[in-house]
């Protein structure tokens, strides 16, 4: 009989914003997967979630590299995936860990994809997680969407054109991950007058959290768990 | 002194998806309002959070009518106002719940907005939710979003014209509340040739839970609580 695998989301980086659930599920599985951007690098996932890990658990790193490289990338997942599939068939239950959701901009859903493919006869549960910017909305004091708003999440900004029409329809959008291009984010929200309606908000939940409400004072260096809400409707 | 109002987002309907946060926050407040839609009717929020809730704390009903009389609506907005600042301005720490999360789609944000109008001196603390759009797709084994994808979120079908362009330029639509406009929904996703890549869930995380894959198939009674998640790509 093999095991179980858990997909948790474990929230936007605040250990007590991780569910019930997943608190639960963390203590009581002996196999623990915690992605990393490269070997040795800081961990949010497991600095969030290793106060409810019983100290008998073993704890494994899983490297997926921030890189456009698709091959590399694609032989990352294959390997990773490996790993916990091997830990499954042994019959342990085992848990990955994603920041904020897993369903929403999470590397886990391609496991989950994989084992679906490969191991179809392995059980797989995900446990959905507290957004980044659901978190972020709540310690700026914004309401992300009301009534009859359409609200947007955005987590690239190679369409400009793209951009601009989600910005025109909508009433609310999230610019997620904006450390690469936002110079670009911020121009186009000046040259459309939304300026005053955007706030940025860095880091929520960890202890470096800064939320800035006039984006001509953004901080110089970009950071990559930082985000601009844009709320058109007051 | 007065005490603190907490806005708790207490997620989908499953008392385990609430946050370790709000469980820690309902177990200490001697105060709890409860949304209601009407006087007696069947609270969600209630069943979801009250096996969080000491015995000795006294629990309230608001209720917020479903109505689009908006002189009715403002009236019971500041009736229930009253009654949270009342029991602040005795010094209790008082909890509003929230089903999901209170930054998306809920009436208690319009309550944080009038609190720090008339009572700027109360504190108040939003604690995010799990949404039921995130629930629902870790249940459908969805990835609502990767890498670059475009994500909307919907709530109101009324103008068509906006509902077809933001459907053209996303990646991922998330319908909400489909009750009323479904029918209009199906028909407008069979017209794009989207029938095939959508999922229809109902009351997810509660135990009259139902996820349906063929919208041809779908329950003909409509419910209040449920959407269409529309995914794309693949």
């Amino acid at each position: 009989m093999s095991g179980t695998l858990f997909i948790l989301g474990i929230g936007p980086g605040d250990p007590e914003l991780i569910t019930v659930k997943a608190a639960d599920i963390l203590s009581r599985v002996k196999k623990v997967f915690i992605p990393v951007s490269g070997q040795g690098r800081e961990s949010y996932a497991y600095s969030t979630a290793s106060n409810y890990i019983s100290p008998d658990t073993s704890v494994a790193e899983l490297v997926f590299p921030m890189t456009t490289d698709h091959e590399l990338l694609s032989r990352r997942y294959a390997e990773n995936y490996q790993r916990i599939e091997t830990v499954l068939r042994q019959g342990y239950d085992a848990a990955l860990l994603t920041l904020g959701d897993p369903g929403t901009y999470s590397s886990a859903s391609q496991i989950a994809t994989l084992l679906r493919q490969r191991a179809p006869d392995i059980p797989i549960e995900i446990i959905p997680g507290i957004t980044s910017f659901a978190a972020a909305a709540a310690k700026a004091g914004i309401a992300l969407s009301k009534s009859s708003d359409l609200l947007a999440v955005v987590s690239s900004y190679d369409d400009l054109e793209r951009i601009e029409a989600i910005l025109d329809l909508s009433d609310t959008v999230v610019f997620l991950k904006t450390y690469t291009q936002r110079d670009t984010i911020v121009g186009l929200l000046e040259k459309q007058g939304l300026l005053e309606k955007a706030v940025y908000i860095e880091r929520v939940g960890l202890p470096q959290e800064r939320i800035v409400r006039d984006l001509r004072m953004l901080p110089d260096e970009p950071d990559y768990l930082s985000m601009i809400i844009v709320k058109k409707k007051a």
